[in-house]
Formats: C-alpha cells, sequence, structure tokens
C-alpha cells in the first residue's frame, strides 16, 4: 500500500527547540523520480542545531523535523527510478532534490543547484512541505539516494552524508592527496572528518584548535601535526607552508589572516562551519600577501558522494561516533550546542511506524 | 662616475599629501645583482594616493617620493646583472627586490615574497631608503627589470608595470581566455587594463560600473557588455555566468554578495583595488551558494610581466592615458582622489639632473 505519511520528532518553534514531540505529516508525493526510505538511522549536524534555535531565520515550514544524515531501506521506487529497488540499503544526505535545469545542474554541481530541496524545513517545487530523518520516512530524488557499500556499518555511514561529503568534496576539488599539507581548523563532527577523510586521501593533515585539549584524539584520527591558535604568533614559521586550509569552526573569532598567512600562493581557505555571523574585517590585503582566497562549499556531487563511500569502505574510514534513541535527540542537540559530542551523534529509529 | 644620489618629488607628510617638493637624497647601494635606471616618465597609481594620504599607514622612510611604474634608461648595471647592459629601455614597477630565499622566491612567485622591497616608502635588507619614480633614478634588482618591446611607445608601457599586471597576472592565473566570460567591476585605472588585456586574451569581458556613465568607453575599450550596479536586482539573469570577476573599485561599500551570486561554480572573485577599509559582513552562506572564492593577488611574476608586454606589442594594446609633466604630480593625484583620470597619468621627466 502507498505510503502517504512519516512520524517524526517536531520542533514547533526556536523558542523551543529542544522540545521534541512526535508528530505524524503528510510526505510530498512519491513523484516519478523519487524514492521512499524507512529511516534506519539519522545523524546529527551543527545545520539541525542553527535551523532549530533560528540561528538561520524563521522556520518554513509550520513544523521542523530536522535530520539529513539519513540511511535507512528503500520502501517505494517512482515510475521511472532506475538504480534502486525496494529493499536496498541506502544513504540520503542534506540535498533531496535539484531543478534539473539550471547549469549547476546540467554540469555535474546539482549541489550548487540555484533551487536546491534540502534535507529539511523547505517546500518542493510544488509547494509540499519537506521534513527531515528524525522520522519514520524521507522521500528524495533518485539523484540524492545513494547505495551503501556493504562494508560499511549504518551508523559509520549516515553522518558521511553530510559532514563526510561536506569535508570530502573541497578536500577532492582543491587537489588533497600525496604530498599536499592540508590544514583543518577546529576538531568536531566536520573537523574529524576532515582528518579522517584527508588522511585517506593520502594528504598530511594539520589540526588547528584553540588549545591542545585534542591534541590527543586528532592525532589518533590520522593527523601528523597539531597547533594551538590559542598561542599569539602560532602562524610563525608555517607562512606559505599549506595547500589548503578547511575552516570547520563555526565561529566568527577565528584567527582568520593568521590562518591565511599559512596557506602557500594562490591557495584556498575553504569555510565549511557556517558560523551565524557574517565574517567582519576580512582586508583585501590579507588575501594579497599570498594571493590567497577566502571560499565555502556547499555538499559535494554525486560523483563525489559516491567516491567517498568507495574510499570508506576501502581504506576503513571510520567516523568517531555516540549512538543514541531517536527519542533522545534533544540530548543529541545539546551536545552539540555545548560542543561536547565526540565527535558526531547518531540516532537510532525508535518510533513505531 | 657612480651615481649615488637622486632628486624626486617629495611629500614629507600626509598631512600635506599634494605638496611635492624637490628633494635630493641618497639612492640604495648598486649591489652585484641591482641596475640603476634613468627615468624617462611614471605612471601615477591609486597606491601612490593611498600611501601619501595616509591611508595605509604612517610614512616608513622620512619622505615619499612615490611612482612605481617607471620607463626609463639602464645607466648601470651591478657585476652579476646578465640580462641588462647600459642605454637599454626598460621598466620597472611596483616592486624593486625580493629575499631569493623564501618559498615564493623559489618558486616562480617572486611577487609573493614574503620580504618583498616595494617600489617606494620602503627599505633595503640592509636598511636603506627606498624611493620611486616620480624622479630622476631609481634602483632595483635585475629580477625586477624588464625589456620594453620596441613598438611599445614609453608612455604606454609605463603603466602597465603595476596597473597593467596588477590585473593581467590574475586574468591569466585564472584562465581568462576564448570561451570565458570575464566580469570587470570598476572602470578606473586597473579596470580600463583589465578590459584592455581580457579582451586581447581572447575572453568576452563584461564591466559593471555603478551607473551608466562610463558605458561608451567600456564598449570602446573592449567589453562585451555592460551591466549597472546602481540598479538593484541587477545580478538577476547573471547566475553562474561568470569564470572570473575581477574587483577594481577601491571601495568597502560594492554589492560583493550580488557579485559573488554572478560567478559559476568554484569561480573566483578577485579583488585587486585596495579599500582603505575592511571588507565587513561577508557570509559564509554568500559564498557557500557557488562555491565561490574572494581572493586577491599582488602585481604578477616575472613571466607573468614578460608575457604582458608581449601580447601588448603584438596586440597593440593601448592604454588611455593622460600625459603632464613631473612637476604636475599634484595634479595627477588630485584626478585619482576624484576618479577623474581617463584612465591613467603619466608624468614625463622634467627634473635638471
Amino acid at each position: 500500500m502507498a505510503i502517504t505519511h512519516a512520524t517524526g520528532y517536531a520542533i514547533s518553534s526556536p523558542e523551543n527547540y529542544l522540545k521534541f514531540e512526535l508528530k505524524k505529516y503528510e510526505l510530498d508525493p512519491l513523484e516519478e523520480d523519487r524514492i521512499t526510505v524507512a529511516v534506519e538511522c539519522c545523524g546529527v549536524c551543527g545545520s539541525d542545531h542553527h535551523t532549530i534555535s533560528g540561528g538561520w531565520g524563521p522556520f518554513q515550514t509550520k513544523f521542523v523535523v530536522t535530520g539529513h544524515e539519513v540511511i535507512g531501506k528503500v520502501v517505494e521506487v517512482g515510475s521511472k527510478v532506475s538504480e534502486f529497488k525496494v529493499g536496498d540499503r541506502v544513504g540520503v544526505g542534506a540535498q533531496v532534490g535539484s531543478c534539473g535545469k539550471c547549469k549547476a545542474c546540467k554540469g555535474p554541481n546539482e549541489n550548487y543547484c540555484l533551487q536546491p530541496v534540502h534535507g529539511y524545513n523547505t517546500h518542493w517545487y510544488d509547494g509540499s512541505e519537506h521534513q527531515g530523518g528524525y522520522s519514520t520516512h524521507v522521500r528524495a530524488q533518485e539523484r540524492f539516494v545513494f547505495h551503501i557499500p556493504e562494508s560499511l556499518k549504518s551508523t559509520d555511514a549516515a553522518s558521511m552524508l553530510c559532514a563526510g561529503i561536506t569535508t570530502f568534496a573541497p578536500l577532492v576539488r582543491n587537489g588533497a592527496g600525496p604530498g599536499k599539507k592540508v590544514g583543518v581548523v577546529g576538531l568536531g563532527g566536520l573537523g574529524h572528518y576532515a582528518v579522517l577523510f584527508g588522511t585517506a586521501l593520502g594528504a598530511e593533515v594539520t589540526v588547528f584548535s584553540r588549545s591542545d585539549a585534542k591534541k590527543e584524539d586528532a592525532m589518533k584520527m590520522g593527523a601528523k601535526n597539531f597547533i594551538a591558535t590559542g598561542e599569539k604568533g602560532f602562524e610563525k614559521g608555517h607562512e606559505l607552508e599549506f595547500d589548503l586550509i578547511i575552516v570547520t569552526a563555526s565561529s566568527n573569532q577565528l584567527p582568520i589572516n593568521e590562518l591565511l598567512a599559512c596557506l602557500d600562493v594562490d591557495k584556498k581557505l575553504v569555510f565549511v562551519g557556517m558560523p551565524d555571523e557574517g565574517l567582519t574585517n576580512i582586508t583585501s590585503q590579507a588575501l594579497s600577501g599570498n594571493g590567497a582566497s577566502l571560499s565555502s562549499s556547499h555538499l559535494g556531487n554525486r560523483q563525489e558522494v559516491q567516491q567517498m563511500l568507495k574510499l570508506a569502505a576501502e581504506k576503513n574510514v571510520k567516523p568517531w561516533v555516540e549512538i543514541l534513541q531517536m527519542k533522545d535527540a534533544a540530548k543529541a542537540i545539546k551536545a552539540v550546542e555545548n560542543s561536547t559530542v565526540r565527535y558526531r551523534s547518531i540516532l537510532i529509529q525508535d518510533i513505531d511506524a
């Protein structure tokens, strides 16, 4: 029988962003290119916290069911779906749809579609609301559904669909690999993936973190060096050293100019953390000393997600995850807010569908 | 007889930045790798105005003789100079020395040397003061002296050494050429070169300017399109269009987020204008929509300067210049300040050496 509704842990307003309540709601329609996935587990992302706490603005939908790092089973496929069948284990990340018509979609950059459909708190092109994976079911266009290699555990694969690809795509698009030096600023959910994947790709990874507190963890993840940015003058001796720096910290208090000075000529500092506030006092002089670029990045394209999952399976990349029941979503969000999660929380399905 | 002194038009303090007075001063020493150039003419750059008016901070030397777009004759060569001889017509730009030891110098990026010697208001490594080309003589390391192709007039070649290369290097480093769309923001001294060289390289150039006032000029220079950024919503219909945008305007009031939206995926907006104030409110979200980069650039390397001069000679690139006597430097600086110069002033030598 066709699935028409999902049940999920919903937040009704930013004022009560820890008050998850089970709600039943209508799913967006199963179009010919879409797939219905029964959620097995779902990662908890910084975006979930930013969204429900109102940091990124008011809610776009009546209520919000977050969650965009979904692993589950295919339970329905649209009439034109070709790569998937009912029963397949799949992943769905932070984008579930794209227009298919813009320059980005026609190129291999559907992750930069001009009218993307994000994983929750959003609408499909027909106006129907779309919610996320702290729930029984999600729907996505086939282009945004991925086969999960057998050797990857669901709880390991889940957070790769957002946190993983968010760091993996800028790594590969900027040539991270053997002989390259990659800096990773901040060691949270995103940062730990940047270290794991940077290392798996063969680059030499250095972690920049405020204090030495996470040094041991960083080295265990594969980092070769660790720099405490809380120490004044930390950049001395590192000028022109790095081929790429990925900033995963979600703060606008970063020592950006000092970090930029650590880049080799014509290289990039890529923000993947998303501070609520804008960056201030960026001087073009700070960029012109070495032709540095300040950039950002949004997820990755289909080929990159597939490449990442293959690499993770081949190199046995294992994220550091804490596993909770889905009903404990508030606890997981609180741990994101307090930066106490080590390093990603995964919620296991516990809703009676 | 060895040349020990130069005479130049000097400014003594930012408070009196239009009060040029002839001063005689000791030249920095003629080291084995240096060349003495007798100045024939010198371009007037926005940097000259920023420096003498104090916009970039207090003076570094007792007084300042600006000018870093020099064309002149070689009158002395150091013992290890190999490519030049007395009598050669040469150009000297905004950098006259580099350490030769850092990673940038060892690579082909001496323009990003960690301890560069700029064209004026600076010191050599031995502490001696260095002044610029509103004067009778300048000295520079051989690496920063360039043969001028015979077909280029001195008054046309002068401003290529700074304004020209400042736009040419980011054009070539970012692939400007046939089939590429380049945006140029601001049509002043730098902007007009970005149009001329972008066109000479075969790219399709679009000028972004506040109003339509300079449209006719832009088209004459070779631009194919013109967009007035003063009109709200100017970016509509141009999303993902450009392969590169070069910002030559020296203002922090630019519609940066709208310009960024005009870039294709993973492309750069390169600042070459240098506002005195920092840019504010750059959000990583504005960059993540298309993976855009905000970058800057500093001059170009030796190979790029040579490539530029060769292209200018081959394609008959002619800058739009206004020619004055050197004693009229204040008038030229005032025209930079008021943005009335069309599009670069060149000062002709008038000092009795």
